[in-house]
């Protein structure tokens, strides 16, 4: 995990063989020059896993992924933002089949190759008669240098693209995984939605693909979120269309290992993005727990820490508030003892054992009015550690979310 | 639960047999003349009980008081404001029990007597120069009129003094019940800390009092908190003199049953006092939940939603937003159907089945510009209820909880 890779352009073109495009088709705003619509491509025979938002309401396109995903051979995702084709009805699924279907029928393949995603507002039909007649015009544009236009394709609230590409050795092949990914919404979110598309020219199995799939996504995006609660449309895709050639990588091989490892490093990269662009953040904050008696002791913590609205807006007043911390610990549902509980900004020690330590609070103001910093708690129990990555919450994210009614106002039936 | 009950004046002096006062000393801040610290007592023998946080991490005046609570009669409690005497180690509770000493010499009872509270900052020294050679004037003030001098000195960021009492026929016997609480901090807080205080004259043991308590406060208190999570200070202690004198209430009796309501009656009612003045808030919001399989069942997602921050800033926003109300359902952790699931605005359905209804919007958006409206969600599943007492979340919520560090900087050492 610790490795360094060496990064390309591209995003998700940079590995061999797939194409992407994009378009503007106003599903935000109707004439609106944003791009809004886009779709990856690979010709090759391609392994594809994913995993879904748990939030028992799912949106329709993550309903129409979760059945197709169930045959092989998947070739192409096509995305939208401005729309979330969620609490749509026996419509949605359908305007989601309609989108898999034209993708396929420009692509010649067939309506289960194709995946389909979205995000935007909820409860709002999808504007299909803008959608649908532009798919043949993103198809007829894929190319090789599409990745960027397919990251910004996806942005909502986001202010600004967030696409990345590495090229790893593994084993002796060089092979390339590229990534775009969407958050925005408030980090930790109970309902910003997550897309992150993946694609990379290993050649691997399924079963393979998707161990590498999940123990990435535990290492990185299960850590910027609530309690595990996710959006209605969170999706992570990867896509492995083997151009790089060589062997299959095998289970339990020194390239497996590199392979996995190297996908959990972009996709946190990809997390941390997500997280540094969230809804009006203006500080990035690590909240790393230790000493914890198990894995899921540390995890609690860490995650009562990181989601307490009051230790967040502490955070974003710059204030080292190790009282909120350490309030937020003892509601985490974790038996702690309060008298061993160190706390530190950085590396400065604000509580020792409970009670506030003899760090002068100037310094500890200091490395609180940084834009990062990481606040470390020791719980002197045992061994377990658990980190996660979260961010502020500021006066200009509650006024943010505030408004998304002038947006509703369009879907109201007369 | 519906009767209307005769208010009275007086707070927690408005009961037979209960004296009360408070003074200023400075704990807030030195010279200040706020009311920061009082008393309540009471010359009779008294049946006392107390619910307290469930969070691991207890103020030491909770501890004091778990600890004298488990000796009778309770003569008389000690609360102070500006200083929560949380996190402060074995000196906290040296503090605390100091200050139960000191009024139970004034008083000529014994310290376990004597209960304490305290609300404010956390992790911080109690002043006790400026505290206890003030005692002995507030014993000295002790008025049948202190009641709302009492509620004063509670306060912390509550913008006014809550405090009622009533006057209500148990059986044959006109009783009084008094109470003084204070809130503030988020409604359905982390960290605000709740504490309430009832006074009666009504004769009652000390099983059937704790009965009536506990659910009292099921039905009020614990129905603005989130997820059971409670401050590290809060408390509430109900203490009953007997001093309306007649036959003791007998447990299962229709006079019990007659004070468990009226004591649930005005609970409630403090509870909505807290919610209606917490911090920032301008809407005030019932979530009602119906339909639901189970009774646990209703109040997860009654609490998903009352405590989704999206959902409260869209409040905020006067925003009829059933997208994010069935979206904090949907992670509430309970199997519902997305397609059987009403939303409500007031008398106005929002959503339908889980889409959007046929209510035009504008007819909605007025529901969502009063001061005060309830959400109601009919998930179809069966027929147990319950409801959530709730507000909106402001940008100046957010802002006003930056701003801590100032009052923390007195607490640094050098």
């Amino acid at each position: 995990m610790a490795g360094i890779y060496q990064h390309i352009a591209g995003g998700v073109t940079a590995p061999l063989g797939f194409r992407s495009s994009a378009v503007a088709c106003g599903i935000k705003k109707p004439g609106a020059p944003k791009l809004d619509l886009a779709v990856i491509a690979t010709d090759l025979p391609s392994v594809t896993t994913g995993v879904f938002t748990t939030n028992r309401i799912k949106a329709a396109p993550v309903r129409v992924c979760q059945n197709h995903l169930r045959s092989n051979d998947i070739r192409a995702v096509i995305a939208n933002s401005g729309n979330a084709n969620c609490c749509t009805g026996a419509q949605g699924i359908c305007d989601a089949k309609a989108m898999c279907a034209t993708t396929a029928e420009g692509l010649g393949i067939r309506d289960r190759q194709v995946l389909v995603a979205s995000t935007g507002i909820i409860g709002k039909p999808m504007p299909m008669d803008r959608i649908l007649p532009r798919i043949p015009e993103v198809i007829g544009s894929l190319s090789e240098k599409g990745g960027p236009a397919f990251a910004e394709a996806i942005m909502t609230s986001d202010t600004r693209p967030k696409c990345d590409a590495i090229e790893v050795k593994v084993g002796t092949k060089i092979i390339r995984i590229g990534a775009a990914a969407k958050g925005a919404g408030m980090i930790c979110p109970h309902m910003a939605t997550m897309l992150c598309f993946i694609t990379t020219d290993a050649r691997i199995g399924k079963a393979e693909l998707d161990r590498a799939m999940r123990e990435a996504v535990d290492l990185s995006f299960n850590r910027i979120s609530v309690d595990g609660d996710m959006s209605t449309n969170d999706s992570v895709i990867v896509m492995a269309n083997g151009a790089a050639g060589g062997n299959r990588l095998k289970n339990g091989s020194r390239a497996a290992r590199e392979f996995r490892e190297a996908l959990a490093w972009l996709m946190l990269r990809m997390a941390k993005l997500i997280v540094r662009d969230g809804e009006r953040v203006t500080k990035y904050v690590e909240v790393a727990v230790r000493g914890a008696r198990t894995h899921e002791a540390a995890k609690k913590v860490a995650r009562a820490v990181a989601t307490s609205t009051l230790v967040k807006c502490a955070w974003n007043g710059s204030d080292p508030n190790w009282g909120r911390i350490i309030h937020a610990i003892g509601y985490s549902g974790v038996a702690i003892r309060e008298e061993t509980i160190d706390i530190y900004f950085d590396g400065l020690v604000a509580a020792k054992g409970g009670v506030a330590a003899e760090t002068p609070l100037e310094e500890l103001l200091k490395v609180a009015a940084n834009p990062a910093f990481t606040v470390t708690i020791d719980l002197h129990q045992g061994d377990e550690e658990y980190r996660v990555y979260t961010s502020d919450l500021s006066p200009e994210y509650a006024d943010f979310n505030r408004e998304e009614y002038s947006a509703l106002k369009n879907t109201a039936k007369k």
